[in-house]
């Protein structure tokens, strides 16, 4: 882990800017240490796109004595393509504007080569991270490709507990791995979100495995989660961690 | 409304006992007056087995600054039966012993009667609350029977916000009148709820008509709603009438 850049905000976060080989990551820290770590995972945009709700979550989380991290995801920002996936996405693009059924093949297509990927970044990450004096477990994911967030809760045991973004299409396979999930779950579903398969999203609720888990539904799209929503879910995550 | 006893809890909490005419009701209120009021609905198991729930729901509100109030449901607790609720109950217990459907037929014997009557007698306890000193508007709605709470968020306009609690059968004609609701509602809904039809809860959470809503699912039984569940539905009655 190598940092490039770094700076400190005007609330009193450090930022800073790394690399984990050739993955460019950010890292917040409130002053207080060691902090507890959330890994704040994005949505597929590109962390340049993504930087200005993922700094806003992360300043959120230092002012409750979290440190946050992102890093980018594979084939997303300035990363090599994953293979296949210009396909996927045009056979989706075709399919959602031919208001034709986004088949399993599709989607399969198109995340869990994302899935299969980005899961050992994620552990490395966590490795680096971990090993830096500011940074303290336990820790918490919150995050945007929620395929990513279950395989991440099932294979990961240093994750203690995860905030989900219902809103991206999962592939079938994800329902069996839902299901050996068992850390405590928060759930966020935005109830009339465009792109997303509001079914799919209460299926796999339902199939988590956790004992503790909660579905918070708000109205409104994609991007429009209300306030007092990202409120609950820090609650949820500082009751975790804390 | 006739006071017929009242007591000085531990917590500074002044409880009474009161009679709308020949309806039973508690009403709790804090130290601090003018008070915004919260209605609380009561499950349909009158007030007596009710009352452990609803005086520690009221006191929490207090500790809020909030005054709380009830009265008994029509059919229940000493109150005379509804005519053909012994035989819509029968109807129900009958086909849920055989593994049968409940059918629309007896879901609207059982329900559409007690909101038919539940409601005007709630107005009429809001008429005699409004007019004590110690309480204030706005008011709010926090209750049990689900199609009683969206009849009076329809038809009452001095309830400001409502928490609903998913968990009975919802007569069909009562999501016509969830499209009307327009007040801000928190919906809350145990997942793994025995008795309860998940899916009639979420068309019906679908059916609303307000802008603000959201829907809080958690893990456990008809009275498992975990402590922070019941924190959260109260930061959002603070938030709407504070």
């Amino acid at each position: 882990m190598h940092v490039t850049s770094e700076q400190r905000l005007d609330d009193g976060v450090l930022e800073r800017e790394f690399t984990l080989g050739e993955i460019p990551g950010i890292l917040w820290t409130p002053a207080s240490a060691p902090a507890p770590l959330i890994l704040l995972g994005p949505p597929p945009l590109g962390l340049r796109k993504a930087y200005p709700r993922l700094a806003t979550r992360a300043r959120h989380s230092a002012a409750h004595g979290f440190a946050s991290a992102t890093i980018e995801l594979p084939g997303c920002g300035d990363r090599p393509r994953l293979p296949g996936a210009e396909q996927a996405l045009a056979d989706l693009r075709r399919a959602m504007e031919a208001g034709e059924p986004v088949t399993d093949e599709i989607i399969d297509a198109l995340i869990l080569p994302l899935v299969d990927n980005a899961v050992p970044e994620w552990q490395a990450a966590l490795d680096a991270l971990l090993s830096l004096p500011d940074i303290g477990g336990p820790v918490g994911y919150s995050g945007g490709v929620i395929s990513i967030g279950t395989r991440l809760a099932v294979v990961e045991p240093r994750i203690s507990a995860a905030v989900l973004f219902a809103g991206s299409f999962v592939p079938r396979a994800m329902f069996e791995e839902a299901r050996r999930v068992t850390i405590p779950l928060h759930v966020l579903l935005q109830w009339d979100d465009e792109g997303n398969d509001r079914q799919a999203a209460l299926d796999l609720f339902d199939a988590f495995g956790s004992t503790e888990k909660a579905l918070h539904a708000n109205m409104g799209g994609h991007t429009g989660v209300p306030q007092y929503a990202g409120e609950a879910a820090g609650k949820f995550l500082t009751r975790h961690l804390k």
